[in-house]
C-alpha cells in the first residue's frame, strides 16, 4: 500500500517551515517513535491549536499521579474513540494500548465491545463510565461516582477518566472532520512478541 | 437564590493560592466581566489542564482571521452545547451570544431549535454542520464541505466550525462530569437594552 | 427586533372577525397578560380545535385539586417541551415557570437538563416520569407508579403529570408543524425582580 | 377470553353515575357500536378532560372539509400509534381503518411498516409526514410542505395530518400511562366480508 | 383484494421447475396448510439457501426438547419481527401464535407492545431477553442469564430464545430486502373460534 | 496469553464425540487452517443447527457466481459485524478480509468507519447498503436497488449483499448471546507480508 494517500483535507506543513517549538516537538517524537504520527503533522497546520492540543494531551496522558496506568488511559481512548468511529484514534491508540498492556489482543477487543474484553472488573467499571461520558454525559450523577469509588477509584481518578474521554472526544471530532489518516505503521505495532 | 450552591464536585481553589499565571488570568477576567465565571475557578483545580484549556479556547474564540464573527462562534457553542445538555455552556455562552449579536432572543432560539432561529441561511448551514460534527462526526464527508462552500465559507472557516464544536464538546463533557454550575449572573446578561 | 416576523405558516385571523366566544377568550387573556400570546392567535385559525385545545389546557393547568403546584405543572411543560425541541412552549412556559416559582434561573435549568436543576428530589422524580411519558410512554410500568408514590404523589397526581405531558406533546407538535413563533415578550418575563 | 381484565389503572366510573352529557355521549356510542369502547369509560374518570378530548377528536375526525378521507385519517392514527407502541389505538383505530377502507389487510400493514402497505403514493407521502410529526416534529420544514403539495394536499390538509398525529400522540401517551386496554371486540372488526 | 401483487422483487420459480426435494417440501406444506406460504416460494429462487434456511428453521421451531412451547416460540418471532418492522413475519407468525396459543388477541398485543400483552411473567422475561438479543445483543451478560434462570429457564432454553431471535432476524432482513409479501390468508388465521 | 479462557457459556463438545459429518467437517477445517475456529466448536453443541449454519454459510460465502469477490464478502461481514459489536466476527472475518484483499489495513478501517476505508466507490455503495440492511432493513426501497445498479451490481448481487448481512446478523447475535470467543490466532492473520 502507498503512503501517497492524503492524510488530511487541509494543507500539511513541511516540518522545516514550522515554528521552532512545534518543529522540535515533532522531531523529538520522530526520534522516539521512528516516524511522525500524522496527528502532529496535520494539526501543525494551526500552530496555536497544536500547542494547546499537545499541552492538554500531555497533562492528561503523561501525568504521573493517580491510579490509572498508561494502559488504562489508552484503553479509555481506544474504547471511546471506537464509539465515535474515529479511525485515527482507534488505530493509533490501539497500538499504544497493545504496547503498554503488553497484550496484542486487547485493543481489538476494547474497540469492538469492551464488555467482552479480557479486563478486570475495575477496568470494566472505568470503561463503562468513560463510555457514558462519551455518549451521554448529561446523565452522569452520584451513582456513577459511587460505582467507581467501589472499585477503588478516587475523585481525582474520576476526573482523569472524564477528562481523557472529553479530550479525545475533541480529538475524534477533529480527526473525523479534517479526514486525518492514521500512519500505516500503527496497525501492526504491539502485535508481535518483542524480540 | 443563594450562591452557596456548590459549583463543582471537586475542590475549588482559592484564587490567592493559585500559581501566578493562573491567578493573573482569573483576576483579569474578573476585572473585565465583574465576576469570575465558574469555568475558571473549577478548572483551576488542575492548573496544567487549565492552561491548555484556555490556550485552546483563546486560539479558537479570540482569533481575528476567518469569516466567522464572534456572534457566529458563540452561536456554534450555544447550539452544540444544547445538544450535549450542558447547562454551564448554554447559559454562559448564550449570554455571550446575546451580547455579541445584540439580540436578546437568539440564544434561547438557538438552544431549543436552531432551525427555527432568526438567523441567515449561511448561519443555518454553519449550525447544521456544527451539529453534525457534535453528534455524528463519522459521517462528515465531501458533501458537507461543498454545502458550506456554497454559502461562502472557505476550508479554514470549516476547520473553525469543527474545532469550536470539538473543543466545546470537551468542555460540555467536563462540565457535566464535574457538575460545573453556571454563575447566576449569566442568565440575565444581554437580555436588557444597553442604557 | 421586529414583530413583523410571521407567527404561523397559516393565516392568522383578525380578532374582530372571530366567533364571539373565541374573541372574548382572547380579549380576556390580553387584558390579563398585556398582550395576546401567539398560541391563541394561531390556533384561532380553527375555532373548533381552539375551543377543545383551551378546554383541555384549562382542565389540566387551572384545576385546583391534587398536589401539583402551578410551578410544578409549568416545570413539566418546560422540561418535556425542550425534549420535543418546541421553541414556543419552552419560551412561553419557561416564562410562566419563572413567575410561578419566583425563580429566574429555573426555566433555563430545566430546559437544558432537569437533572442539574435546583429542584427537590420530589420534583426530580416528577420530571423523570414526565420525560419518560414524553419520550417512551410504552415503557411506563408499575415501577414508575411506585417511584412516584414513594415521593408522596398519589395516582391522581400521576394522571396529572402524564396528562400535562401528553397534552403539551400535542401542543409541541402543532407548534413545530405550523411554525408557531413565541411572542418576544415571553423571553424576559420573570427574569427581573418584581418592583 | 374474559373481560375481567382491568381496562385502566384508575377507577372506571359506572355509566349511570356520570354527568348527563358524558353519559349520553357514551350511550350514543354504545347504541351505534354495540359496545362502549374503553377509551370512553376510562377517560370518563375525569369528565372535564373527557369533554375536551372528544371535542378535539370530533373536530379532527368528524370534520367534513378537506381532502382526507375517513380511511386516510384512521391510517394516520394507526401508523403513528404503532410508532408510539400504543396497543389501544393500534387495535381500535386499525379496526376503523379496515372498515372505512373496506380492506381487511391494510391496518396490519400500516402498523408494521407503512412503506410496505398497499397504499397510493399520495397516502405514502401523507404517512411519511405524519410519522415525521410523530417522531421528530422539530425537523418539519418547507421541504415537507412542498412534498405534500406535490401530491395535491393543500395547507389545510397538512394541518389536518399534523393535528391528527399530534392529537393521537396525546391519546397514545394517556393510554400507555394509564394502562388503557382495548376492547376484545376491536380485534376482529372489519376482517370478515360484510354479509 | 387481488393476489396479483408481487410477492418478491426477485423471480418466483414455478413449483414444477424446482429441484425434487424443494418441490416436495413445498407440496407437503401446501397439503398441510391449504396454501403455499410465500416464504417458500420466494426463497426457492435460491435452492441452496432455501435448504439451509428451512433446515435451520426446523431445528429451532420443530425441536421437541426444552421448555419452550410452540406458542412461546411463535411469540418470540412475532415480538422481535415487529421490532424489525418485518411485515411478512409479523403477519405469518402472528397467525401461528394465535393458533398455537388458542388466543385470537395475543399476536396483535405482542406485536405492538409485549409489555402490555396477556402473558405470564415468565413469558414477559422471555420476550424481554429476546428483544434485547434482537436490538442490542452486545449488551447480553450474566444478569440476563440469571434473570431467565429465576423464571425456570435453563441454559438450553436460553440458547433457544437467542437462536430463534437470531434466525428470525435473518429472516426479517431477507423479507425486508427482497420485498417478501405475506399471503392474504395469514391475516385472518386463528382469529375465529374453531368450529 | 492463555487459551484457558472459556470460548462459550455452553458446553464445548470434544471433537471425537461429535457425529461423523460434524467431526469430519471440523477436522477438514483444522487441516486447512491449522487450528479449529471456535465458531465450529461452540456451535457443534447443537449438531442440527451446526449443519444448517454451515450449509447457509457455504451457500453464501463459497458460491462462485455473481460479481462479489471473496474480499467483498468478508468486507460486508466485517463492517456489519462491527455495527453489531460482535467481537468474534470482526476478529475472525477481519482476518479473512486481510488475506483475501491482500491488504493488512483494510479490516481495521472497515470495522471502525467504512466511509474512511481505502475502498472503491462501488465497494462503498455495497457497504452503505449492507449497513442499511443490518441496522434498518425496513427502510430498504427502490432507491437502494437503483443506487447499487448504478455501480454495476445486478439484482442477484443485491440478494448476495443482503443475505450475507442477514446471515451474519444471525451469527453476531448467537456469538454475543453465547459468549463466543475468537481464537487468538485470528488477530495477527494477514497482517504480515507473506514470505
Amino acid at each position: 500500500m502507498s503512503d501517497a494517500k492524503p492524510i488530511s483535507r487541509f494543507p500539511v506543513p513541511e516540518i522545516k517551515n514550522l515554528p521552532d517549538d512545534v518543529r522540535e516537538q515533532i522531531l523529538a517524537v520522530q526520534e522516539k517513535a521512528g516516524f511522525v504520527p500524522n496527528v502532529f503533522l496535520t494539526l501543525a497546520h494551526r500552530p496555536a491549536e497544536f500547542r494547546a492540543f499537545f499541552a492538554y494531551h500531555d497533562a492528561l496522558m503523561l501525568k504521573d499521579t493517580g491510579s490509572l496506568t498508561k494502559a488504562d488511559r489508552e484503553m479509555i481512548v481506544t474504547a471511546t474513540s471506537a464509539h465515535n468511529s474515529c479511525l485515527y484514534c482507534v488505530v493509533a491508540h490501539g497500538a499504544l494500548l497493545r504496547i503498554y498492556a503488553k497484550n496484542p489482543l486487547l485493543a481489538d477487543q476494547v474497540a469492538v465491545n469492551h464488555r467482552k474484553a479480557d479486563i478486570t472488573p475495575r477496568q470494566r467499571a472505568m470503561l463503562d463510565f468513560a463510555v457514558k461520558v462519551c455518549l451521554d454525559s448529561a446523565q452522569v450523577d452520584d451513582g456513577d461516582y459511587a460505582a467507581l469509588h467501589a472499585h477503588g477509584f478516587d475523585d481525582e481518578d474520576i476526573w482523569d477518566i472524564a477528562a481523557i474521554t472529553a479530550f479525545f472526544g475533541l480529538s475524534n471530532r477533529m480527526a473525523n472532520a479534517i479526514g486525518m489518516r492514521p500512519n500505516d505503521e500503527f496497525y501492526l505495532m504491539g502485535r508481535l512478541p518483542k524480540k
